[in-house]
């Protein structure tokens, strides 16, 4: 048995290769998947396959069509998801992400520092476990595998 | 008909109350749901049912489990979700309200001032309708019943 | 025990008074439901809440926006779809009501001049009953009522 | 992981082998699928296998009924639908394959030329990304897979 | 509380007459709903609406696209399915109109007498209650309202 | 709006008609169901309808045939689900249908005294709420209705 | 791409072997599921595994009750449904087996002597294509795996 | 074929292996899971991940929150439960597992002593199939692999 990863969550910080990384160490039957890292491409891939765009607005609007695609095909193929806050950005895609895949039946991994507790109390009700750090995530996923 | 709406999003200012009188005034079969709009009840509501907890965090997940629970009673309950996005807070919320009621199958209208739509860009795309103020959201719905 | 209908189809002919005028005539007890039969309502509905739109492109965006809204609604809400097939227009969007109802379990009564079955073949075979006139679509109807 | 492709759309034109190789050339993991594209034997399957029939009519009933179920067999197997609308014939098929797709949570990328943007403008709002071209469609399946 | 009953099964004998009177006599709040039960009439319908058909299996075709248009509307609005098998006729209507009532998660009283049991066993094991009179099935759904 | 609400749990005590008193009490618009409370009745209720059984365990399975075909009704129509706990007694049933509620996408209100938490964990953890005593069942369903 | 074909219908004649021969002769990429194709074992099955019962009609349940669990099994992994009604016995469980996979959105090939047509025209209508000879139904599963 | 059993039930005694020898030996392809069976360690994965927790009901959630995700990713992943109940512990797990499986449909063999029957006679009824001892169960796994 093999199960999918779906990381949800800013692309500013390293946190994804982390998750990876604990994940190899422990030999775990995962796979990953998430957004397009590169935030640059992420915000422009819009532009970057329909051509130039008449607003700000449109071009988002453009990127985001693609990037909802990808998302859509991504997370169907997946078993869990983490979703991880941290202190900066608004970062409503992850609460997006993260409320599709609980309604979805999916069920949710949440990270976050526990002084965002607060702001985050309905969507932690909803997760299937809160934690703060990446390792205390993939011990969860190396709990399912485990035999004794 | 009539439809029933859930009004999403924060609960500082008085937009519902807005929504709602604007409905009235184009005489519109509506009936409107929407989380306990009392912000200080709303976030004691465990300890007041539950009795004083250990923690912080604890009250705060005491409060958003009675506050799932509303939640998921009258959204189930709605036809549509009219999600507002403002300036402030993190409205993390409002992007878990919307992102289960349109995987659900609930369409959703989101309110937002145009400055905030590139965070919201993935939201946006979501989203059936989006818009800028309650005055347009609610002529949406109008038109739903327009018979000419 | 009451029906709803909605009926699917161009808004350029008179059929959905003649088969309302029918239900009338037999007392049945149906709700009719239906898309915005103003034509340039329909289309400009966009512009007319979203104000200007910068191209034709994004006008016809935002009307559809709306316009779907309005379909989901009140497909929602409908028992039975009567598609109907005319000999002018592109009719795309009867298809894909007729498409999106079966899909979801709402049967579908197409009416349709025999002259187009081959063009409409497979749709005419994913529907529950082809017919040629709106008579034989209300008769099909009243059956459902009819004791003896 | 790989991706299964349904191709819906005329079979008249050599678009499907235009995008299976622009797939070849990026080496993208994507296997498609689609209907008979010999239009001939699509039309006359019905009597190839069930014999003659009594009529037109049902020499269309008895191919739509075969096609139908290759169709349903093989877009419930399919991750994505590409549906690509030119400038001829009816395309009901198209539209009907594109709404199920739709309606079944299988996202849509629509092809088509700008010309065609009003006719098809609410199967537009409901696809996920719309295209001109099938370049545009396969760049946009690539981002899918792309890591940066 | 208001309970919507099914009768599928044969229309020669006057069950469903004899169930209603049940029904009646306990004051039970069941709403009863069934198949056409002029056969003739049921038999006839495709012609009666549509039309003179070219063949018997056309007629049959023609009829039974109706009745089931019938079935199909009348059951999605039901609570629970009294199916009821006696020692004549063929009785496959019946089979399918059980069983489908199952997988959608429709409870079914199955009525038959017991030297049926044998060819009926699968259907009987999937029905809810197997019971042997229309008496049976009417004292169950009593129990269902019953408060001691 | 009203909700109703299945009560699940031993039917040995009163704590049904305390909860109802509470909710009458309070005013609050509640439409209460649950299983037969008859305790003989339920087990004989089998044997009333069916007719002597060949053993003990046959009585049981006539028994709970009925009783279930009660449940699934009752349960269907209902919003939410409150589930007591008390210290005697095996009650499988109620684990039984507290677990079909979640999973059928009902929140549950856990009641049960706080020394069988341990055994009761993981039901617990996929409650909406839990509480120990009927009032605050009932204070949580009142919230759902307040409007400040 | 492979398909998995569940083969309902009557154990007593050979028509599952010819069906399997042909689609080894024409090098079809498909698996086949049915029943347990031993007539007395099929019987007897419940007897042999929870040991003697006290009547037929328990006898009966025990078997059905292991008949179902694989049914259901195999019908949940197959694509696609060949039902087959001969000119012999009762085959209420062909008519259960296609009904549930119909409803299931599984597709039927319904294969049967024109004769029964009457008898079997309602569950005719809902069967994606009807056919008289094992031989059609293959060749129809061969065209969906046809490129040209 | 494979089938994927989740084995529900007590953790203290040694079923699970028994019946994974049962099948070794009759070399069915089936592939086994189930819950953590080292019982100390599945009571204090909460803490043993999260920290340690202010008190006993804290260290049953967070473990209980974890053992959740647990079975719900394992049994998302099965196509049959086996669950056990045996004459100690109070086992409202195993109902709960049981139960939602039921509710997912996914079948359940059910292995109880007869003598605990009346007491499951609810969940007895719900079950596909209800034995007596591992060795049952597993033959009736075999039954469904069973070509004659």
């Amino acid at each position: 048995m093999e199960l999918t990863v779906y990381l949800a969550g800013e692309i500013h910080s390293n946190w994804r290769k982390e998750i990876k990384d604990l994940a190899t160490k422990q030999n775990l039957p995962l796979q990953f998947k998430g957004p397009m890292e590169n935030h640059d491409k992420s915000d422009k891939i819009g532009e970057m396959i329909l051509g130039k765009q008449p607003s700000n607005m449109l071009t988002d609007e453009a990127a985001s069509s693609i990037n909802n695609l990808r998302t859509q095909l991504l997370m169907k193929k997946s078993d869990v998801v983490i979703a991880l806050f941290g202190e900066e950005y608004k970062q409503w895609n992850t609460a997006m992400d993260a409320s599709r895949a609980i309604e979805a039946g999916i069920p949710v991994i949440l990270i976050r520092p526990e002084k965002l507790h607060h702001a985050l109390k309905e969507l932690a009700n909803k997760a299937q476990v809160v934690v703060e750090t990446p390792e205390q995530a993939i011990d969860i996923l190396a709990y399912v595998f485990a035999e004794e």
